[in-house]
């Protein structure tokens, strides 16, 4: 029987994918889970996309040009100049999920062998598509402490080698819900043009930042332009997951001659989703307001209910809809794990994501979780009343 | 300026690329140009898949389970029960189109140098996924005197090396429209397992045979359980290219692992294309009768009007909507780019594919031409007649 490929074996399962068993489990004796671990939100997704996926009138559903359809491209364009990014429709790659826009852009610039730094904790897929493309992952730890902001340019500058080719951010971040400064942005931007890398920059959960803060996007930093590679995507910023669209936008033409080689290879983006998500471009800017709204009371609410257990750390998030908590447990896995075997409270527990799977770094993020705040405020009470009394029943049981 | 990756720059560009640029010209000239180039069929996607779409009702597009709804496996398990295929909703994973089944596929068996048997001419797109995941692709010549036949277990024998790894056929064929034998794919299977072999299938074209012949699925050949891994796809199936929705299906549990974490990383399948997929499997027979019908009108017209061409030669193909032909010109690229630049008989030409990009052997093909029937009869008369006019014009010009 011939054997699977080292990248196969090498491709890390999902964080949560030990747990999901265990959940289901629990919901087959009856309780009720709450899915803190994963980032499907329940906001309803814009009834002008809904209304254009049920008014689909073409008798055949084709291709797309491999690129996204052009009035999409010219929409998305004029999306980014509302928000002052100079982007046109010839430096945007439509598709399918900000996933492939970071497996195209990756494969588009990296050879096999070549490192990329990547501020730890990390979505966990980065890894999966650094393995696709062949690439080594070399993490830059931030901290809890701090409230996990960009590392310094000394310690990027220190993970740098003769093979580094890339840095990958997220902003605002998943896990942590950290949104960077400008100023720690633009002395990245200063090392990355130093050294002459890539940046990829993940921006997905741009329209989820709270308190008024302001947001930097890295397509206004000037001097980035051959640099940069930003993956953007309609999952979380219009609740359409499902949609499976995102783009990659780029201003280095040779970068997006190559991702464009490999976009015509899958043929096209997918036609329904493409549809539905240039429709969403329509939703008034009260659909934003009343999300981000809908986000910040959750936040404030999770992160009160979460700070108010005993022994519990966490740094108040200010975008996405992540944070990273630390809990007075020595395994959040074993925890998390327990939490859906043997724990129930009124018939009820919750599941949140260990945060070891974020980390590269062997052992670190060990009592940490990630928590997403995706669910009403009536579930995320009960939620959280689940974590408090899951981790006193836990520690007096170890203890 | 940091570079792009050697894949980035390797990856090949469609065969029809660079005649794209010459076709957008032709047409704003006020030409009608007949697109026999691209496997875009103009047949109607079925009213069950529309209509699903068309009420799709739910709140939230949320992502559905990495290998698909489970519904839809269920489902399309059934329907290759149907087809007296054994295979069960866990081998079956729900890809985003048929190329990221192959691609899935490859990176799942493949590592960075193993070889590929693939038999030429071959769809262009296999090379980019092989180039994906870092395999080499080696040809084994399939030839147009015996219809694209495929080649005896000796010629493929001759092309394995200590790096060889699997083997890739497209069955009926694209770009040769042949339908390969029982006895020759029983000799491709013995083949396989002497030398302990991978074996992709795509069977995309599976419902389009004809003639009354019948069609051997890979998965109907004992011994291949753990060899095998099947690509198939509703693009060419229910006519609905733009719903990217594809499957990878094997019977080894390990390849079927691996290639889930591959699944995972990029989330789910589009959910949209899924609804529509599940649907379309409601369609009644008498879709693919009518469908079969008209295919094997337009073949029959096409294969007899082209053959009539003094110096064409073609052999009939039995499946799939693509014919490969043998022009009377020594470069077929440079008369394909003629027919657009220069040609035009009643203010209309024809856009064909040159086949020399469907060969990886150097030179091959050369004269070569796929032409997919995938115009209505009207179309395709005016089509021929143009091709026609345009080899004697083009041959008196270079006599």
């Amino acid at each position: 029987m011939p054997t699977v490929s080292e990248k196969g074996m090498l491709m890390p399962a999902s964080p949560i994918r030990k747990l999901v068993p265990f959940a289901e489990e629990a919901k087959r004796k009856g309780r009720k889970v709450y899915h803190l671990n994963i980032g499907q939100p329940d906001i309803k997704t814009p009834v002008q996309a809904l209304l254009a996926i049920r008014n689909f009138d073409l008798p055949v559903v084709e291709y797309s040009h491999s690129a996204g359809f052009a009035s999409y491209r010219q929409k998305l364009s004029d999306y980014y100049r509302g928000l002052n990014l100079e982007v046109n429709s010839e430096q945007i790659l439509i598709t399918t999920g900000g996933s492939e826009a970071l497996l195209f852009g990756l494969m588009s610039c990296l050879n096999p062998g070549d490192e990329v730094i990547i501020p730890e904790p990390f979505y966990a897929n980065y890894a999966a598509f650094a393995i696709a493309a062949g690439a080594q992952i070399v993490p830059v730890t931030a901290h809890i402490e701090d409230g996990f902001a960009l590392p310094s340019p000394e310690a990027f500058a220190e993970k740098i080698g003769p093979k580094t080719k890339a840095i990958v951010i997220c902003n605002p971040g998943n896990p942590t819900g950290t949104v960077y400064s400008e100023a720690a942005l633009k002395a990245l931007r200063d090392l990355v043009l130093e050294h002459d890398l890539f940046l990829f920059a993940d921006e997905v959960y741009r329209e989820f930042v709270y308190d008024g803060q302001p947001f930097t996007s890295t397509l206004a930093l000037e001097g980035l332009e051959q640099h940069l590679i930003l993956v953007d995507s309609v999952s979380k910023r219009y609740s359409m997951c499902g949609a499976r669209i995102g783009a990659l936008i780029t201003r280095n033409a040779e970068v997006y001659q190559a991702a464009l080689k490999f976009a015509q290879a899958r043929l096209s983006p997918p036609t329904f989703g493409q549809v539905a998500s240039e429709a969403a471009l329509d939703a008034p800017a009260s659909y934003f307001t009343e999300v981000v709204q809908e986000y910040v009371h959750r936040r404030n609410l999770t992160h009160r209910l979460l700070t108010s257990i005993p022994g519990v750390k966490a740094p108040l998030p200010g975008g996405a809809f992540y944070m990273v908590a630390e809990l007075p447990v020595a395994d959040a896995e074993a925890f998390c794990a327990w939490m859906l075997t043997d724990f129930e409270w009124n018939n009820q527990t919750v599941m949140v994501a260990p945060a070891a799977g974020f980390y590269r770094s062997q052992g670190a993020g060990k009592n940490q979780v990630r928590i997403a705040y995706v669910l009403n405020e009536t579930d995320l009470e009960q939620a959280m009343e689940c974590l408090a009394r899951g981790i006193a029943a836990y520690n007096r049981l170890k203890a």
